[in-house]
């Protein structure tokens, strides 16, 4: 199945409860939009493309349980519940994204509140759809920039359970490695939640591409001994001027990688770059509840004192200068970012 | 009482257990040199200082227990003893600095077996009392780097833990903050095994400092967002030209934190620099077990798929490039560290 899909029995948003694998793979069934948007703040579904369609499908559960007798009653309760959706996480700009597309089909004012229910239902699906296609188109484009042979470093989790299917990064990965490349990931674990151990690497092993899981700050370690390649990971939010917001530690991964010589690439939808700020520096970076970082057991035993504190920011931001290329569902992009982003963007709206 | 200490009435070495930590302060009492070594490989003790006064230890209960009857047989089971606990850990050089003193003491062949067994416990008894002091005296030379108010980037464990008593690094900071100075400092956790969350927060509680622990990743936010005014670490072992051998993640911390302009202190008892080594690409770097990875749990859950490989090298190698200053027992060395290490020891070794 998808990451997340529409439920046509039931009218219900099914998706994989991310928090149990690798140890358990299952479906959660989410009955109304607050559901919804609890599931993207737990992190039951994380990743910006995943984010982005759950929440448009988020916005077709509340058009299918909204009992308004008009469509200015309808477009009412879809405001709200579009607000509550749009606040669950700052950083990542697809949820964002994805509830704009939505809300531009209710500006049909002219459609009768069953008119309008359909449409909104058909927006959310046609997001997931393309996002199927401009993954796999991006990971094709990315494969070329993979050689065979080749060790890279991947962090975070961008795979098909970080979209609605394929993924951004990690769609590339399994790209080149379908069409016969020899490739070795170093699967960055990825703390505070691990997507790396828990999630990249269970990917990967349905995939049979070897890998070896690494703390984030080992990746020095191997960029250093001219053991790595490449470098790719994805991103939540891209400014016009290509700097990036991604996982927490993407950053010192993405200088050290420079400081070495390494190929540095992220794997960007145009859903996920924000052309309304200019810098990396406006991007809003989430900090999330220091108990992310202090519940772990090593060996069965608690790793802080009782009554340790922690600091948990979820993402950090890459200047540009640090990243080689930004692949897109359009082609590699390569500096200046702040010309060349636009220009495929406009060229990829009008084509 | 001290991180490792010689029992006088039976003959044994105490040490705290530092796997067992935060969660429960336990001393084990160690009744031969087999038992010492097997602490020191499995990091019951740990830190460059501590490994050094721990293996001199063991020589001094290795030559307590020989039943040797002449010098010669006496100095054949010391060669024995020395071989293993000087193959225990490849990294940290202190434990070879360490049982190289003993074997110097050894080389009284006019000694009696039972004099030599009574100069070999007092020279590791002078190893033990000397480290307290010389690292007493770094925390006073590194305090004055520490202005008022600053927040500090530590990682790993560099206190009374990794030492006989006071630390390295973290008892610079120690020192500035019974000064008077106030300080915050941001814990790096230290993946794999945690000895920033375990131990050195524990160290700080202790001390009443006030800290948060973060994922070793984040150390790139906080730098990157003028937060932190300095950096600081211990080391393993230091090339003669400053290259530095630390724990795994120095050396993207301190490739982040130059990038970020911040101050970046690395604080090395001259028994840790090896003069011997010109460069810090000539240090063997230990690879230890991929469990130490991979047993982790989350919330309970496990945190890899049941049959995930990793890699796990302890040490990484922090060119001297990204040291701002090198703190030692004899004062605050300066680039470049070729001419100014080796003037300084020497002018210690005379003073």
């Amino acid at each position: 199945m998808r990451t997340v899909e529409w439920d046509y029995t039931q009218n219900k948003v099914n998706l994989i409860d991310q928090r149990l694998l690798p140890g358990e793979l299952r479906i959660l069934s989410l009955n109304n939009y607050f559901e919804v948007a609890a599931a993207i703040k737990e992190m039951v579904v994380r990743g910006a493309p995943a984010i982005g369609a759950t929440a448009a499908f988020g916005m077709a559960i509340a058009a299918h349980q909204s009992d308004a007798r008009n469509t200015k009653e309808f477009q009412s309760d879809l405001k709200e519940a579009s607000e509550i959706l749009g606040s669950t996480r700052p950083t990542a700009v697809n949820l964002v994204w994805a509830i704009n597309k939505i809300n531009l089909i209710l500006l049909n004012a002219d459609l009768t509140v069953e008119e309008l229910r359909i449409a909104v239902l058909e927006e959310a699906q046609r997001i997931a759809d393309e996002d199927v296609i401009i993954n796999r188109r991006m990971a094709e484009f990315g494969a070329k920039l993979i050689d065979d042979g080749d060790t890279i470093i991947h962090h975070c989790n961008t795979g098909a359970l970080a979209a609605v299917d394929w993924g951004t990064a990690l769609g590339v990965i399994r790209m080149a490695h379908s069409q016969g490349k020899k490739i070795h990931v170093l699967v960055g674990e990825t703390r505070p939640r691990l997507q790396g151990a828990r999630l990249t690497a269970w990917e990967l092993e349905q995939y049979s591409i070897p890998y070896d899981i690494i703390t984030d700050s080992a990746a020095g370690y191997f960029l250093q001994s001219k053991e790595v390649n490449k470098v790719i990971f994805g991103a939540d939010r891209v400014a016009a001027n290509g700097d990036i917001a991604n996982k927490i530690g993407t950053y010192p991964l993405a200088v050290t990688s420079c400081e070495n010589g390494v190929p540095t690439y992220a794997v960007v939808p145009f859903s996920t770059i924000d052309f309304s700020i200019y810098s990396g520096w406006d991007i809003p970076i989430e900090e999330r509840d220091p108990e992310e970082v202090l519940d772990l057991k090593f060996r069965s035993m608690p790793i802080a004192p009782e009554r340790a504190t922690a600091r948990n920011p979820a993402f950090d931001v890459t200047p540009n200068k640090y990243i080689t290329a930004i692949v897109t569902e359009s082609g590699v992009i390569y500096p200046p970012f702040s010309e060349n982003l636009k220009h495929a963007f406009r060229e990829n709206s009008i084509g």
